[in-house]
């Protein structure tokens, strides 16, 4: 499932994306293995009450997916992950279908080096998380 | 677990911070709702031949902790997320015992807004993931 | 749970069965343990434009009651499983109730084997799996 | 990260393989989500007693890795399944890296079905499962 592309294979403009529904689950999973308890998170009382009218998921939890992409597909196998800036741009609500995409914006052949432009939406188009990230592909 | 700050007893230098030793579970968990089965992370046999000499854990996943940390204790309860920058330093491997610390390093009172440096460490003092975090705390 | 039924004691004709309605939860989970994220099963925006018109669980997970039963009921603890034939006719939704039901139809008292219908119906009597198993018991 | 191959390129002789170090965390998460407390599975003092010496994983969660394969990969989206046949040739141990292979065996142009040979090995190369997988697709 997971691929290996070769670095010289490797084009400026080269995209990948995953998409998921996000459910309950993944949110609650989330914040059983890192323990962010935040409230907005995990209590639908107080949630509903903030400016999210409601649970949402952790913005890291949505930047996981850009991981996933990056570790899987583009560059995929044998990348070393440098470096990510991430901008949460808008909440993500459970049953929301999220794509993550990356597109290879910079590439270091000396260095073995490149930059993805990351970003991730909503099924309606809304830019939720964008940023960069930065590795290296072996 | 979480607590609520007001705005104005925030100062620069405040710290927080969380800990918490890594299992495969955490790993195979975070795999499990990412999707991202990098052989580096669940496969022994490949990760034992890389650089890493084994499995290690996402990075995402160890960010997942300076999240956890802003979100329940500093600023806590009501902390808009807005951004993060993040470097990934050396691995996390099942078994290390990482701690997440944040440490306010701006304060801009007019909008409410605060820099945190971010950086986890694992129990012999190696840095993990450094970077920065950028919140709104209401 | 888990019981142990003497080989002597047991007849052609024998039945035993488990029922639990698929959670999302559940289809989730397996997702995340296998490394299965074919879209039809974790995103609702592909799914809903297929045949299936929304996400479905994986047939292996359903057929995952038929192992629970064998080895937790009948023939139960001691049980060997040496095969399975499925034929997956139908598809499970999230919120269906599932019943898995094995039948002895096979006993062969010199080598301790038993074959066993296998059958999976949902809450309105659709069968979604059947097959047979082959099991040793001790 | 699940690719969509179209029916016409498959050709027979093609194959995919998806490995992963078999967790104790993964024996536990499939038998809680099917029920199947068999104490082979979850209870170390009972399993250390049988041939087997201990723990050992679901066979259906080892057949799980060849439905991730066809569902992702092989022929990967869009896959209808209709069957399978499994054998369970060997037990599976916590810390084992299996290897589910699958190869497409017949194509019937007509109607769009493939078999495809499945076999699940160890990281010493013992056969664990092997069998047979019916898919039609679209």
């Amino acid at each position: 499932m997971a691929q290996d592309i070769k670095f010289a294979d490797i084009q400026i403009g080269d995209t990948a994306s995953l998409s998921k529904t996000i459910a309950e689950h993944d949110v609650y999973t989330f914040a059983g293995i890192t323990g962010d308890f935040n409230p907005v998170h995990i209590n639908e009382q107080f949630a509903k009450d903030t400016m999210f009218q409601g649970r949402i998921a952790h913005g890291m939890l949505t930047a996981g997916f850009i991981s996933a992409v990056l570790g899987t597909t583009l560059p995929g196998i044998n990348t070393i992950y440098l470096g990510q800036e991430l901008s949460f741009k808008a909440p993500v609500r459970m049953g929301d279908t999220i794509t993550a995409t990356v597109e290879v914006i910079e590439k270091n052949e000396a260095k073995h080096r490149l930059v993805l432009k990351t970003i991730v939406t909503t099924q309606t188009g809304v830019v939720v998380v964008d940023g960069k990230a930065f590795v290296m592909k072996k």
